[in-house]
């Protein structure tokens, strides 16, 4: 049997037994296949996980060419944002429930594993944003995010203002706005108001979070779209920048954030029976007999 | 053993057996015990369940001390208008799944019933509304709603304009408006993005159906508020009005709706272990693990 | 000088004078250049303008090379639906205030004309759906839409259900359903909920009308998705399908409604200083101060 | 000409000239009227405005019995706070723009205080929250809110649940959640989905802020509920909670946060010409032709 993957990865919070549990029969199973299993230096892998070497964590995202993480869909945004770049696709085993990115389950997760290693698998590649905090003409800081960029007001109420590709979009006031990847649409974004965007679109969304002004609603935009943000003077505390919910640094006024698509993206693996809109059914209860009891007016007396 | 009640009567849709059922069985154990039973002229009662005597439609409510009605909350909808003024609470028994109106369910009716009937429950006073349309200073039609009543366009946007207590409050264009009690403020107008209002506040609420201006929000008013509506003249095809899903007529140019609270209420009778909150719960699915599994970019990664 | 046009046809409720006085105007001003303009037949704009002929309803859209609408937004869609696939462009001239779509005002319309002949303006693509419904495996009627496809309960609550390219989605139930281009996303999809579109972005949306559900979303997916929407059982009468506002037919029960992009596209010609946040920012009232005299409670006291 | 009012207390940020000019006005007037005029002693009135005497802050509201405010609702919000409870009525003097509690503008304020002080008002009383921190059953902090309650998470996911008058309402994770008043519905609590409450009406809005279930919707109580949050386990860090926007506390795992009406309320003083649909226009451009020129679908084309 050819494999396509030799070089296996494995992420995840190694210190919680959920997680070390699930790691643990991968590897074993993984090794007893004659796979190499690296864990990262910071995880203690070696010493958690029989069989398993590790490689430094900024040689780890080149040294494999498979990356399996087990944890929620955080631990999985985590891992992404360390691979990015390194043409290392991920499978994402989920602790407990279904997650929207982690939809291997752990019951099923050996099988599934195995499955893909042959070669037989959906690759789904996911738009990944780069967000840059520009200042005096320099950048200061950036992030990777596959999620989403989130502009969050400190204290007070934020003003900022928007530019898409150096037009002039709007002057917001609310509690911050939130640029996110289809990916990112079923998040964050989804609880301020935002739409779902299925994967495949090539698109980015601006939610504002809490806008003072009623018209200030979701806009699509191209993914091509350079996004800038900047702080108006009404803000009394600079905001919070955070790619995927870690923190990239405040926007004082005068500093440009700056968000584009990175020329990297992200590539899912999944299973050959995965449907997204089955996950979306299952994780927003569309499914659920709904609140149909109650007659609504329209409904025949 | 006292009764408060010894007129009983039953309403619902027999020719379905689902509910047919149900009504044999309730007719059975109140005739059973002595109780009289009455259906209307109209519904066949007397027929299809034994011991159960007809009374003529509008004589019905005069006729009985408690109303026992089986099917959906539409069903229980109907019967309140029906009897509205006369004195008569209800209980609902909902023939399949909890409604939020009809909370007796079929399993547990006749046990309910029973503690009903000697005076253990919880009666909970609900707001009706009157809807009349006024043509040349004249009421036209006029109805009771317990849930609601709308008023929705026909083929083209409508445009029209709400008074409250003779003072303007806005010009509108849309799909039409809502008038809801905090009864129906579970039903089609938190559809169209209206509060949940707990029953025992006194107010109604306006939501404008699919407003044209993002700033047309729902507007929560005193129960005491007289409430116009008059359709504008850009208008091309007038909007039909409903109370509670069963039509009252056409708004057309010139003509006034004019909602306020009825004079008379509708008591619901609910077993002593009835609780609103626990309601909202199931029918809103809150008591759900919700979308966790996704990280949304707050939570810890 | 070259002209890049020079058959030009009109488009307008001549009957109007709002609409027949620039009409004159502009009809004049081409015949002077020595341009040919064109009305059809059953607009009667040969007795109403000067110098314009008239050519059969359907041949207008192969004998013109340039259209110019005067009139509302609904005016331009409805030329647009009539021209599709003809290579044709459009301009569109609004009656009063700035349209979504006729962005050239009537004050300077002759100028933005003339700049536009000579070649010098901004062409924008638009998507295009066509609508099918399909009855026992035949097409009974179609029709294409530059805003939105829309599915509209008649009186009663609608239960229906939605594919995307043969993959079951969701059980909908509520007032209907909106599959809105990047145009239509300004026009009744948000007033439903929906987010804005940028004209660019290669997406069609979903919104659901007044959904039961509160999890019933918008939903963006590629445009090159094959929709499908059945009616379900619960629906006591079927509901009506209409594309930008004109009836396409009913949906009974058996029928589907599929809709995918067009093969042909609409070409909307700009001035060269046209700007799609600058519509927004004035349609939406982006530019004015807003609630702000009102302190927020996260706004400094 | 007899006078309601004879100790006047002046209230706003003196030190901006914005509010030192009217506020000199004001002053210059009422002294030259022969009433007494204050500030307090930390706002330096006395070396500011000529004729004013200082109270100690702890005694202002003793001290007076008409408040006039200089500024925006902010200012009225933390001046309602001190005066809670002393009978003394506000009238609230905007800066610029209108406010939607100073609705007095400078341009007619000196011939509004004079009618006001005849006699010739709109008194209107407002409810007031009082918002308690227990922590192992003492009170820890607690403040009085005109606006608002609002418990928000610091960084990571909030995951808390609710209680009304004992009973267990729901479970909810998200941003934060809002408790308002009538006053403040069409503040914080409108930017997060809550609807518009006519300040008549005897009720509070619970608003979830950002909540990560789509069905947690604003849920509308009688005024003389008792409402509990506790912050539940998953919670990393604990929520802060302010009233009108002023810090109150954090809210860590096992303290509740409890809030009723305040038996005291804030009594507001309008022109006789108010109008609070007509503040609802124009704050919320109700009046402003919307984005009709774009035809929705259900506009005839």
């Amino acid at each position: 049997m050819t494999r396509e993957f030799s070089k296996i990865g494995l992420w995840g919070r190694l210190a919680e037994p959920a997680v070390a549990d699930p790691a643990r029969q991968i590897s074993a199973h993984l090794a007893a296949a004659g796979l190499e299993v690296f864990g990262t230096a910071s995880s203690g892998a070696a010493a958690l996980l029989d069989g398993v070497a590790e490689l430094p964590d900024d040689r780890f995202g080149a040294g494999i060419d498979l990356l399996i993480t087990i944890g929620g869909d955080g631990t999985l945004l985590r891992s992404a944002r360390r691979i990015a770049g390194k043409n290392v696709p991920l499978v994402g085993i989920n602790r407990g429930r279904l997650g929207f990115l982690t939809d291997v389950t752990p019951d099923r997760m050996l099988e599934a594993i195995d499955t893909i290693l042959t070669g037989d698998y959906l690759a789904e590649e996911r738009l990944l944003l780069e967000a840059r905090i520009v200042r005096d003409g320099q950048v200061r800081s950036s992030m990777y995010a596959l999620n989403d960029v989130v502009l969050q007001r400190s204290e007070h109420m934020l003003y900022f203002h928007t530019k898409v590709d150096g037009s002039f979009v709007s002057a917001h006031a609310g509690d911050g706005l939130i640029v996110s990847t289809p990916t990112g649409s079923t998040a964050y974004a989804l609880a301020c108001g935002g739409p779902i965007i299925q994967p495949g679109v090539d698109a980015v969304v601006l939610v504002p979070i809490c806008p003072h002004s009623l018209s200030d609603r979701p806009l699509v935009l191209e993914s091509s779209s350079v996004i800038e943000v900047r702080t108006d003077s009404g803000t009394t505390d600079p905001p919070n920048i955070s790619c995927d919910g870690e923190p990239l640094g405040e926007l004082v006024v005068g500093d440009t954030l700056r968000i584009a698509a990175a020329t990297e993206t992200v590539t899912l693996l999944h299973p050959t029976n995965y449907s997204y809109y089955e996950l979306l059914r299952s994780k927003l209860h569309w499914g659920l007999p709904n609140r149909s009891g109650q007659t609504p007016s329209t409904e025949r007396a």
